[in-house]
């Protein structure tokens, strides 16, 4: 979004960074935001082996190494190729065997065959990232000279990063997850006390015309925008999550076992996948446990329940006497919402019970889980994608996925934002993804 | 939606019936109308063998003589049982084995394994249809003490068949394409000339707050419940649906090779079925032919386009650098629409090029193709289902499927209107569905 | 086989039909034959609806309409094509139509596809036979002129049928055991008694070298020859078939379930499947019933098991501390054994108790089930296809699959030998087939 | 084998291990050759990253981590555990991690989820490998007093272990494979010239009977025994194997073109995976390459073709008018054979082509490439398993196999003998196979 001559803000799909000339940060600030991000992510791989950075679990998810890569992939390919005539490819096959879906650079390596590729190793990866790295660096120093439109690129990419933060934690606590052993990812806080849920309190919304999407400050994804007009009967969100003992509940009333609760195509998935918990639940000696990425432990009765599919999502919700909100209900409330919350910069590394706080508001809107809304994936009223193979980022996975809004304790909190919206399948379960309950203005 | 003491409506989900007293059929209309739906299913069975209707075809895709046994069901299940205490069954088994998805009535024969019956035969299903006949006409003799909801149910029941006749035509189609002979279920008209189609207008329509859903004069299923208000942006919709002769331009343009037109998953699919043109064309001596109810013969480039996927009609959309309307803009363009078109009472089984019509509102809306829409078909907001069996009927199906408008050349004129929705997995190509397409005002 | 010049008989693979001019039958019983098999073919449909002979239940069996044109699609293509210049085909396209496998002849229509094919009806395949019948007699009485390789071929035809009369029963019991309604083919016979089996015993063979193969008096498959020497260590075989009875202790055992008595593969196989008895089995009420071509009825203790995969007949060997015989044990036992036994003629349709009869020789070689041997189905040393499309017949299925023999309930008694080999994958249960126990002599 | 006390041998089929008195290697002989052949297996994954170790290119292929975790669980599970009563294991949760398929040893890791193990990493596992040795030590210091029965599965261990050692670079070669880079193991030598291949002749054998089987001097696995009678017609066997050039006189005849050539299951496999080659190969600028374990290079015309399936091998055999060898065959050719040949110890690491030596016998008939037989993989006549678990070790995959025999270049010199059988499904293509043709002598 770039304001033109007369001040207004018009919208250009070519470019997915939103920058009001106010609220453009300093050339300095982009750079070491640059080195900050990439650092936070091969930080995360401090302490693993290379065997557990290559492996991959399934076709869904890949291996930390190959994230570590592709991000940098992403700035070889969409900054320095355009910006830099002298360049030096690291190595010439990296542009395939990273290239993750992006159709309009050429050929790709294949999804599923992430995990069939030993070399190049560790060392590889992390010297192809210091290379990018550096190259990187020379342009940045030079950034006043940067096209506007390079730097979009740059500060795309940086977003685009973080999200793969998140989802090397994902997709490596998968992987442990499926070995016997259960390794940890890393050494895990104490429990916290085994306390029930704080009361569950319903907040209303009056109905009315409300805009959607992100407002233009700042940066945000194409598929945030743009801003446009919804109109919403009233409603009412819940106060907190849905807790893992809220969910006991319904596990111990036959919520697994009662298919007239259950969107048809759920059931089939529970009975094909055998589901009776969320995705890392295990009962051990009667007792609920959890595969987290500190190892087993308990299941915490007052945190939110994670790892649901958007099935179990909505087969809760039925079985509550409620519904999950639309993007537009969930967005309206959380414009205005408090972000101090559960992130990766917490170092938790799971979803924690509800803070103190008034039933004024709803809690823990953002971090902790992702919220799976009732809406499907869907472009804006006027939604446009940028041109060229940047433009396949989000707009050609706009069918058969649902919306989950609010970050987890995964995400890095400068990442996440109102407006921001994430997107899977409605079987995906090893997201970490929870529960927000609405319902209809009526039951208030 | 009954109307309560005070003349408002009140929704009430229980009975997906609305009849305002004034626009309530007098008693023997139920009586006759029963006769007339139930015959013009038998009547789609004429001219066929006994293995026309016993073989299935594809898992999607049932027997027509389970068509004619499970409608039969239909009346027996939630009106016979319900009402008359006195009724016999005419086959005890026959309560599993023509269920098609209501779990809450019990158990139900495996919807893949509806063509591994050869008993009861054509002749058995016959005569299950006359006695179920037999039994509901006592009841409708009497039916000034009918309960309002057993009427509901009835008419619920007649919708029901109607939707099942479409079917029929549709699952016979694909049968009988599966044989190489090309066999024909009717002797077609002759082929309208190969005039080229008329030339597609774009008819602009406002911003504004819009009522959604339907408005309770008559008849609605569920899934048009409840009516509501929506916002929608300025817009414009084609004049007519997108032609066989458009469509062949987009194929020769190589639509059917370039991903970039295409939504990930949709060229996923295109590549694992080997799409390269509509279902049931192929190309003969460089010619495009097609298979109908009335055989093989030349695609007719005016008419419209048909059995096209979600996939396709949104790759058609983008290349011609449009989209498909939402279901709100498009029932919004159809309310006041012409609904005199091509139905299934013409004859003719196969969409029919425009009519003369001048471009001040969108022809063909109904009847020809039923018209994807963008929409992914999702509760209205304050939407419940009917307690008890009877509210699977499409609840249970509101995920990962897309909403399409209209009707087909294979539906009842009585059976569409502007409020109703049909919905089928964006991969469906059975169907016959076809494009509508739409843009944003700006364009117009 | 055929003799020369000198009478020493020379194998000529080009003829998989065996006659010396002593033993070929006179012209006119040809042609009485010829009738004879086709109408008994045609008459296993009798009292069979247009239904039960267009359904397909799974890819490994074909509708019994299919049979009754692909046998005499066999006499069209390999006899009237080659014999007849003026020949007219019944229908273009019925020579891709009803081709089995024959890749040599041209285009075969998909074997899993046969149950999609409506038209042409039963009436119409009825009429396709007496086509080919009609043609076929005008051959017939010109007998005389018949070069001999004709005959052989017509020879081989008419084997050729009968082997597919059997796999019409085999098919349709298949079919319709699909059926929850469980229909009846026949009438069957009241249940014999409840008996128990007779005592089980062993019959030793010497060591020494035997011929195996066919030698050379009257019809053979190409697959029995070349008669060639094969030497065999001294073994025992079992006087009768394992019974009902005796199965019913293995499952009794936990024979289902200890994989210690299982082919890897095998319990790969029970696992995948859930095998816990024999096809057909159902325990109601706590006692095994088991669907034959009567209906259901009570599992007879007395009478031989019937429809258990290699997998199975395997496991029981080794649970009974026996084995499988090997196809040359079988032969070498069965060479001068009684046939006079329980074959289709005799109209029971399932396997009966052993009769009368002293343990001097195994008893019920041939008839009442088909015999696993533990012997790879391979072929003879010296083994040739006939060239052209006839040579596919047997050859080019001569890997995974195991010989079985003897013949069973369903088989013609005129089509059955001791060197006759049947042969199916090791997982295969919808054949008629059961167990023979052989053993090494020293513990006979 | 064990001698009784009368010095006859007698067949002991719980011990595998056939030792007499004389030819049983001395005390310090067995403590030293286990040394050695435990540091082969080590020395194998020298110069490799973790990462190379870890990885699984699919489920028939293990890591070759496993492989070294394997081999030493089976000296654990089989001998310490048995022998050594204060024997601790390195990690209570290996036994069933390193569980290969002994279902009598408990439960087993699944196969196909081996690389999804990235701890215990490459260092812990060859930890494992020390503690391991260590304690057999300590046995084998002591051996004068160890049973029989523990030697012999020591012996049985060792020669697992050599059989592991060739899986680890048959299932490396198949990871690097699948690596777009296409790395190689080791440096490999100049292509030897691009000289064609020798003359193949004809070796003729007599009829008459053959011992089949192991003689008993030395160790051989269960499978090989009990040694027995086989009758042979006259026959004659190439004098080499077939070359690379052959095959590719194969290739441009249409070989994977015409179903004639082919096995109806092998033309099945051919089409749903496309070969149009022997894995490994591929065409690069009109030339043929092929991937080998020290990367890619020229396909050498005079040397054995490799990596074709049973499929492949026999439809070669047709193709030139020839077939595959019986395993009797084989063994009663190579039973006076020169052994001196490529084996894994030469250092090669790819067959090598034919060396001098007339045609009076059958050259390379040991090393270089497995060879095909036509003989699926059965239990001997008399052929016993040990109680146990050890028993599984071969019994229970004698279905649906076929035997292969003489070894390959990856086989340790040590490991092989005549009567050795290998045995892999017909559709295998990624072990070191090749094929020798033989045929009936009348051709001789």
């Amino acid at each position: 979004m770039l304001r033109n001559a007369t001040g207004l803000r018009s919208y250009n799909p070519a470019l997915t960074v939103v920058n009001s000339a106010a609220d453009k940060p300093p050339a300095e600030d982009l750079s070491s935001h640059y080195l900050r991000v990439r650092q936070a992510t091969t930080a995360l791989s401090a302490g693993l082996s290379a065997e557990d950075c290559a492996l991959q679990s399934m076709p869904d998810a890949s291996p930390l190494k190959w994230h570590l890569a592709h991000t940098s992939w992403f700035f070889e390919t969409f900054v320095l190729e355009q910006a830099v005539a002298a360049y030096k490819h690291f190595h010439p096959q990296y542009r395939v065997l990273f290239n993750s879906y992006y159709v309009g650079v050429g050929e790709r390596h294949p999804r599923a065959e992430r995990g069939l590729i030993s070399r190049p190793g560790m060392e590889d990866i992390l010297r192809y990232r210091e290379h990018v790295d550096l190259w990187m660096q020379r342009i940045l120093h030079g950034l006043e000279t940067l096209p506007q439109n390079l730097r979009d690129l740059i500060e795309l990419g940086l977003h685009h990063e973080q999200q793969h933060q998140e989802l090397m934690l994902t997709d490596l606590k998968h992987l442990l997850s499926r070995n016997p052993l259960k390794p940890a990812y890393h050494a895990a806080q104490p429990a916290s006390s085994a306390a029930p849920s704080t009361l569950l309190q319903w907040i209303a919304f009056p109905a009315g015309l409300h805009e959607l999407g992100h407002d233009g400050s700042g940066f945000a994804f194409d598929n945030e925008l743009p801003c446009h007009r919804v109109f919403l009967e009233k409603y009412a969100l819940a106060s907190r999550p849905v807790s893992n003992g809220d969910y006991c509940a319904f596990i111990e009333d036959g919520g697994y076992t009662r298919p007239d609760l259950w969107l048809s195509e759920g059931w089939d998935a529970l009975q094909a996948q055998r589901w009776c918990a969320p995705l890392y639940w295990e009962k051990c000696a009667g007792e609920w446990q959890v595969f987290t990425l500190g190892g087993m432990r308990k299941v915490e009765p007052a945190a939110p329940v994670c790892h649901v599919s958007y099935f179990e999502a909505d087969a809760y919700a039925r079985w509550a006497g409620a519904r999950l909100p639309s993007e537009a209900e969930w967005e309206t409330a959380a414009t205005h919402a408090n972000t101090e919350d559960n992130f990766v910069e917490n170092g938790a590394l799971r979803p924690l019970p509800a803070r103190a706080g008034g039933a004024q508001a709803p809690q823990q809107l953002f971090g902790d889980v992702w919220e799976w809304t009732s809406s499907a994936y869907a472009p804006y009223p006027g939604y446009r994608t940028a041109p060229g193979a940047v433009g396949e980022y989000n707009g050609k996975f706009m069918v058969n996925q649902y919306v989950l809004r609010g970050g987890s304790f995964a995400t890095p909190r400068s990442h996440i934002r109102a407006s921001y919206r994430n997107f899977f399948p409605a079987a995906a379960r090893w997201q970490f993804s929870g529960i927000r309950l609405a319902r209809d203005a009526i039951h208030a």
